[in-house]
């Protein structure tokens, strides 16, 4: 059987396509001119510009701009995008030259030929519904996509952040089931004074809940969306009733809290909302990564290493290395947050790219921003779940790394002096005597002063530890 | 003359060092460890450190820990760091190793001998004033220096902050100043549609009045202090009585809304702030390059490029090509945003590497941040007054330019269509005609309604122009 | 109609499975823990390690450790994958933790149980066919990864330098299609002195040829593996025999020059050949994306820009403005550039996380490295073949640039000094004559003196012009 | 005493300067609109700009262009300058717009005047000896500048080097007297197979003379300079004669195996040498940082910890903690690492910004690379010096986690096959029983052969331990 084509035309000529294709000759072009990287258009982004061009159509309507005919047609295929029909419509790279003309026609021409086949048309009979005239009316490439972008980004956003305050919530149980775990605190590497196992992980709880504020707040910058802006910013070709209106049937569509930029011109050439919410994601990534090292180092071991945290089993470690397990999930995390500064990095430079009016290099900004959106999501999820959850301690392990250590010495700093702190660290170094008894042996304290001051429980909170004898000196 | 030596002793052995020093025997080996960059501390920093100790020894005077005596000789002497002298005293270097072990003992140590020469004792005889026992009291490296890093910071954020508004306010004045200029807007650099150039203007002011906020908000994290936590955040030998004091002294020092972090463990071991600040300062950075690009475009030529705008000539262009001059203020800050954005790059690196309860790579992340701050700060100082203020239009050529494009033709849009549009592009083209003439010769509108429509004022607000002959159709 | 099951067990327990699944129970643990990107492995990874899994078997079975029919069975399979088959059953994430554990056990379980079929066994039965015994024997994923995301990059190295290749014999034949192309050379933006156009293309094809030749240097660090290194790189369970059959095999059955590293243990830990590769990679993508942004200059306009280059049309460049064509292609290859920049960032990242005998990171960096290798070739392909071909000039333009600007007062200068000079164009801004007026006017050259030393062709070829008037000075 | 001033004059009017200045006005204007950084330019840069000027001048003399006695007057100046003269007159930022204008008049300006002063002329009597027209003869700044950065990076990369060298010997050094510590070999941070100290040693010295050959090779890049192209490569004003001979020139005044570019036009507007050599500072800097992990995990403790290794104590490590060492040399490295990294990103940026025949951003490029190779040299020196050559290992301590870890059960594999293994370590993790006792108590192997494959020493090189209990199977 042969495949079947129509012919369609633009200012640039004819091009050939499928009969059946939802997709018109914009979109063909697009097709054969980015051929690049193989990976589709976010899903998100196809939903959030079926609703940007349902609400143009919606406000189109309204002001007696659109027949109302087509414009239930295009609303009605819109709302079928939006359901996730027609998916396999979308065609186009989501590398692509163009500023996101491509999508923005693919998703024209998609809609009007759905249109046209509600209102009992051919395909391409664009006398009826005409993918720029009608269903691209009163907009520009230039405002629906970066509406779109935001859209999507946002409800990204919304997705991550559920994900992320159950995983703090998480941590925070952790905090609470750790909290008398005492174990050595290290700094440089090397053996500090105790700290409790839950202090470590509320601290791990209170940078990642700082985290979900930032992110919370870069979100907010995506709401100002510059609908109504058209080519450059001037609203050239909508009317300010468009403009009001367009915006508010958004607002409905979406549920979100969207606003209409006061300078359009700004809000079309100026892509620092996706690099704020990008860099927020980016100190996450970071912080997100010195936690995962440092459960990987806990859990490190059993036997060759600190073997602090038992990380739950997920999967055989190695081919070849029987019984071996290991911290895949701390792994991974790593892994995505190095993704998620990478991609920092290449939004950043295409952000310093726009020129004039527009930035064109949006398309791999907003492909890297919400890859990296969906990669934390779904990263997180999974390390709360197959990590955070069944996560546990050893703590004798965590208490004999205390017993044995040097670092309560620093408890005797206000009763001995440094000075004579650091002779005795020495003096146990060399005779292997414990400082106790050494303290003991040069009568430098009691046996009853040196049981509280070097309690290291007591050395968790704050306070000289043995103050009263201090005071008393 | 023969230099004339002391010798200092510590845990490790001794060392020489000249008689006169303020410094003791840790800043010299750090000297000796450190080599690396030949850049020394910022001098902000000194001076916060400064500020930090002076707070210090107020708290452990008040609460009885240091004697009197002792106290007011260290804090006289930090008064004299605070007021810039003995600046040559600070010698290690700005990358150092040690999480900031050798600065925080670099002023501990001249501390210890300044106040030992106040209190008419001689140099090194630390028994009378001693650099740990009674400078440091009641802190560690891990809380001292990140306290002093975010009030230098801070300080030095204000700093940038105020150069900063004064620069939006020349923009803000430029965008009033070339209202009234009709250009041509561009978009992929290709002709777009008419634009004035005070609406181009009013963008950068408006997406860097964004950038301020963003600073804004970010410099509220340095507020969040970690004195007291001294050793790993849990405050060993810090009394609570002692960790209100210090800050509330420090409040006083800084004349800043410092606050003590609630989960000192946290503060103590995080970098986040550091990053969050350095982060909204790359985000800048790429605006404010891009804004760079679009002036060095703008004032391109004068014969053979756009020649929209005339910077105001500051030096010779070139050693070889007479009479050359060029945007050399746009240049180099260009080149500050690309330190920036490098610098944040080194900091991110740094901040992932923390483990367990400090960071020890603190001292490149703070001395990265504090550079950006003060390049851009420095940078914005001398693009306002050296371009920004007498920057001027060149009217007639942006006119010229919009005369002379095919771009007003979107315009017709509503009345023509796309596709009937785009074809008199094409004829325009192809016989040279003017797009009104065609116009008037196929009579598709009157000259009375070209004039209306094809107005490029109109075009820079929104609406379709001559929306009253649409509405008659 | 119910999906069946077969039940498979490990160490850690027991999984469901579908009953007809060629993978295993690994393949399942690891979609459970990292269902992260969405994005599969890159095919190309998987035709590798099918390649190494055949090597391994044939050295195996060659030194009597793995049964023939064992053996040939497992070959029987792995040559199937290469050729394409069974692709369906590669179903772990491209970004997983566990450093490609879960791709190589994803690749024993398919040829175990595809070489169970072909035994005449049952899926699952192991006894007859093991994943870990028999498929990975003398192997750890800590070669055998390594060296299939070597052989695969190798390859994709070369595909992407066919192209490449090709890329710039076009842009030769455009410098020499240019050559007589007098334009305005520019520094700064600013009109400097003649150029030729074809110059400027000569100099992109020779910086690019340098990135080719930077590319190849760089391949040759894939060229050695670790095949044989086993876990850590000691070669624990593999024989020095098997050690050299392996490689030999892998020659064979690649065609590429591959060496097995002098140091295992080296080559087993250290990741600098997917970083040497990517920095090319980044050098390469920063040269291409400056001949891009040249490229968009130039074509800017038509009307309101510089209009020296036309750019084939290959889309309409807007949904709105009518006739408008964008250099979509160079656009592209700027984002596909920023992309690769940012992966190289992601690569660093990974690659300095490495830790004593491993590199947990390697699938992030080694799946970054791809989608470098991939754009990068896809992208040059279509900038090749939908602009460079057909890319032309527009000579009366460059030209108009050439006689209307100052520039070629630089010729003046070893005649009349630089201050001469600059002071003729000053007094020429001024008064709207032309340099050569005001020369005649004040008697500093005759008229036959002029027109050879402001001859622009001859200004485009080393040497001072008139040289033969100066030496009678 | 008052300040006495001298003016001069250019075409954009007059400045006042002091009068003993060897400086001139345009070094005035450069520090007036750059007071950006607040460091200076390189020393070596300046050195080798006055090899650039003296080289010059002397093919300029001998081609009859620059009259004698001028030009020997330059030259005696240049070699001042060479000498590290003179170097308080230089006082232009390290960054500054304009492509190193202003470095290079800074330059002309105080040659001019010590030539002036040579000459028995007053400065600033700039017809007997002028910055413009004598010194910067046949020169532009768009090839003196990157000659003479080429020149300064390449000596620079030499020192690098041969630091670079000493410390891998050191490194291989130890490798050998650690040939005998046998380990516990960790991959994810989990116990693997054993190995020894000396391999890993070993490893470290491996990828770390690739790191050496690489940047020997991108080095390379830096010998082809562009003298003779002067403003845009075409050479306008530089005679062909000239052109060979201040090539010629500066290998003498060099001693480096410089060429002149065959294109100059492109070796004038690319800037991939610089490029290419940071990419190979940032790959080492990885490996560098990599192994600075290592060995600060390795000396971990000394009781918390792995205490693998003994880093030299260098300096006390804590305020507070008494007897704390830190691995302080480790932690520089890892800065130093991240400043070359970071730098690198910088240098990157400021390469993708060149235009058309010239890239304005090489000051900060060129900045950011020699400040990489400074640090990196002076880094290396120190980590040599007072880490490697001390390093000791705690051989018992490795010898102890061998011998309690279930890592070497690995060498059952080929007799015991995975699964029956995989079993063993459970049931010795349950029991608490050894492997040895759990296989004798099951009849899996005698104890002889027990004795034999479980050999640690063996497994560290390659071979199936007990292949021959194996092949009687």
């Amino acid at each position: 059987m042969d495949m079947q084509y129509r012919v369609e035309k633009d200012f640039l000529g004819e091009k050939q396509l499928p009969i059946d294709a939802y997709y018109g000759i914009n979109t063909v072009r697009a097709v054969e001119n980015f051929p690049i990287s193989g990976v589709p258009i976010h899903a998100e982004l196809i939903s959030a510009l079926g609703e940007v061009k349902k609400a143009a159509a919606l406000a189109n309507m309204e002001l007696g701009l659109l027949p109302k005919k087509i414009g239930s047609a295009i609303i009605e295929a819109a709302d079928e995008i939006i359901a996730g029909n027609l998916r396999s419509e979308f065609i186009v790279d989501s590398i692509q030259g163009g500023a996101g003309t491509s999508i923005n026609m693919n998703m024209n021409e998609v809609l009007a030929n759905r249109a046209l086949e509600i209102l009992g048309k051919q395909k391409a009979e664009y006398f009826y519904c005409n993918p720029n005239n009608h269903v691209n009316m009163s907009q520009s490439t230039n405002d629906a996509i970066p509406t779109a972008i935001r859209i999507a980004s946002y409800r990204l956003t919304q997705d991550l952040l559920g994900v992320f305050r159950t995983l703090v919530a998480g941590i925070q149980d952790k905090a609470k089931e750790f909290d008398d775990v005492i174990k050595m605190g290290r700094t440089h590497l090397q053996d500090a004074v105790p700290i409790r196992l839950g202090q470590e992980f509320g601290a791990y709880a209170n940078v990642l809940t700082r985290d979900i504020h930032r992110i919370e707040r870069a979100a907010q910058g995506l709401l100002v969306v510059n609908m109504g802006a058209t080519a450059v910013g001037t609203g050239l070709n909508a009317t300010p009733d468009y403009m009001q209106s367009v915006v508010q049937h958004l607002i409905e569509q979406t549920g979100f809290s969207l606003k209409q930029a006061e300078d359009l011109v700004d809000a079309t050439q100026n892509t620092d909302a996706y690099m704020e919410l990008s860099a927020a994601l980016k100190v996450c990534a970071v912080n997100f990564s010195k936690m995962c090292n440092d459960i990987r180092l806990m859990a490190s071991g059993p036997r060759a290493g600190l073997n602090e945290l038992n990380v739950p089993p997920r999967q055989p470690g190695s081919s070849i290395m029987p019984g071996k397990v290991n911290p895949v999930m701390a792994e991974v995390m790593n892994q995505v947050s190095f993704q998620v500064i990478g991609n920092d990095h290449t939004i950043s430079l295409a952000c310093e790219a726009g020129q004039f009016e527009l930035n064109v290099m949006v398309p791999v900004a907003a492909n890297n921003l919400m890859h990296s959106l969906k990669i934390l999501k779904n990263g997180m999820d999974v390390f709360y779940k197959n990590l955070m959850v069944d996560l546990t301690a050893n703590k004798e392990r965590c208490k004999y790394f205390v017993d044995n250590s040097y670092g309560i010495i620093t408890a005797l700093n206000p009763h001995l002096g440094y000075d004579v702190a650091s002779r005795l660290v020495k003096e146990a170094q060399k005779t292997g005597q414990s400082i106790k008894e050494i303290i003991l042996e040069q009568g430098l304290l009691t046996e009853e002063q040196i049981l509280v001051i070097l309690d290291p429980y007591h050395m968790t909170s704050p306070g000289i530890a043995g103050e009263e004898f201090l005071l008393n000196q």
